[in-house]
C-alpha cells in the first residue's frame, strides 16, 4: 500500500465513521491523521445542516474541530453518544494508542462514549498486538515505573522530543515511556498489570472499549463489530 | 485518647520507625503529622552522626527534611532502602492514604522502597477499611471518573480547597475525588477496579505494600510485621 493509497484509506475510514453520526449527537473527536479525516468529514456534514456538538480528545483535535466548524462542548456538560478515534495497532477489538501522546484524554473520552468507533487504514490491523505501549507517567516516577516495566518483561524507552530539548511532555504535563513487551497475547491482563504500577497516569492499551472497527480501503470501508 | 496522648503516640511511632534506619541508608520520607515525627527523629540522629539520604514524598516532607538537616536525593539517583510514611486508616497490612492529597508521589516512593514502614497512632487502626478513598484524577476526567465510581458503588465528592476558591489542586496539578465505598472487604479488588478507570492518576488504597506497622502508644510503640 503506497502513501497515496494509505491516505485514501484513512479518508474512507473517517468518512465511514462520520456517516454513522446522527442529528443531535454529542461526538468524541479523536486525535491523529485518520481521526482528522473523520473530523473533516463531520465538518462537511455540519456545513449542510447536521446538528452535533464535539468533545475533542486533544489540543490538536480541538483546533481541527474549530476549523471544521463543529460546535464544541465538554465532558462536564455532556456525555458523548459516540466517539471516533484512530489507533496505532488493532487486533480484534483491542487497540494500542498513544503515538501522539494523547492517549490519556483519548481514553477518558472514548470510554465515556456510548459507542466507540475506531478508524484505521489496513496497515494498522494485526493478528496479535506487538507494538510498544505508550505509558504516560508522572515526571518523578519515570525511573520507578521503568523498573516495574522491566520486572513485567517490557523494555521502556523515555520518549524524546523533537523541536524541544529533552523528553516529550504531554498535554497533562507528564512524560511518556514507550514500553516494548514484544507480542501481547493477553491485553486485558497486561493492561491491569501496567495500570497497577504507582506513578502510571494512563497507558495506551484500550481493551474492551471499541464497538466498531472501520477499516478504510482504496474505495469504501469495511465495518466490523467487536 | 485525648489530643496530648495522640500527639505522644504519633511521636512514639515516628521514633520507633526512625530507630530502625541504619547508617548509609536511603530513606523515603512520608507526608503527614506522624511521618513528620519520624523525619524529626531522623534529623536528631543525623545531628549525632547518622549518615543517610532522604527522598521526600511531597513539598511538605522536603521542607521538613531540610529543616531537620537530612541530605536529600531523588528516585533518579537512588532507590530507597526503607520508606516511612503515615496512613489515614490501617487494616492488617492494607492502608488508605491521601488525606493530604500527596498519595500519588507517596505511593511511588513507598512502593519503590525495599521495606515500607507505616507509622500511626492507635486511632488509625480498624478491622476493615471504611474511610473514603482519595482518588487523584486528571482535571478533565473528574466527571467521567465520578460516574465510574458511582457505577462501582461509591459516592464521589470533589475535594474543595480552603484558602483557595474551588477545588484542591494536587502537587501534580490534578484534582481529588474522595470516594466513599462504605466498608472495603476486598481492598485488592477495589484497588484494581479504581486503577482501571480512565483518567485516574492514582488512588489512596495501598495494598500489599506495607512491611511493618509501627503503632505508637503513650509510652513506646508496638511493631507488627505484615
Amino acid at each position: 500500500m503506497d502513501a497515496d493509497e494509505r491516505e485514501a484509506a484513512k479518508r474512507r475510514a473517517g468518512e465511514s465513521a462520520a456517516a454513522s453520526v446522527e442529528d443531535g449527537m454529542v461526538v468524541g473527536l479523536g486525535t491523529g491523521s485518520t481521526a482528522a479525516q473523520a473530523i473533516r468529514a463531520l465538518g462537511r456534514r455540519v456545513d449542510v445542516g447536521l446538528d452535533i456538538r464535539g468533545i475533542p480528545t486533544s489540543f490538536r483535535a480541538r483546533k481541527l474541530a474549530r476549523e471544521a466548524g463543529i460546535p464544541l462542548t465538554s465532558l462536564d456538560e455532556a456525555t458523548p453518544d459516540v466517539a471516533i478515534d484512530g489507533a496505532d495497532q488493532v487486533a480484534g477489538g483491542d487497540l494500542v494508542k498513544g503515538g501522539g501522546a494523547a492517549h490519556a484524554r483519548e481514553k477518558v473520552v472514548d470510554a465515556a462514549a456510548d459507542r466507540f468507533l475506531v478508524v484505521v487504514d489496513p496497515t494498522k490491523e494485526v493478528e496479535t498486538l506487538d507494538c510498544a505501549v505508550p505509558v504516560e507517567v508522572l515526571p518523578d516516577a519515570r525511573t520507578t515505573v521503568a523498573a516495574a516495566v522491566r520486572d513485567q518483561g517490557g523494555e521502556p524507552t523515555l520518549r524524546a522530543a523533537q523541536r524541544k530539548d529533552g523528553p516529550v511532555v504531554t498535554d497533562n504535563g507528564n512524560l511518556v515511556l514507550d514500553c516494548d513487551f514484544g507480542t501481547i497475547p493477553n491485553p486485558g491482563r497486561r493492561s491491569a498489570d501496567i495500570a497497577a504500577v504507582p506513578g502510571v497516569v494512563e497507558h495506551g492499551l484500550f481493551v474492551g472499549l471499541a464497538d466498531e472497527i472501520h477499516v478504510g480501503r482504496r474505495s469504501g470501508a469495511e465495518v466490523r463489530d467487536v
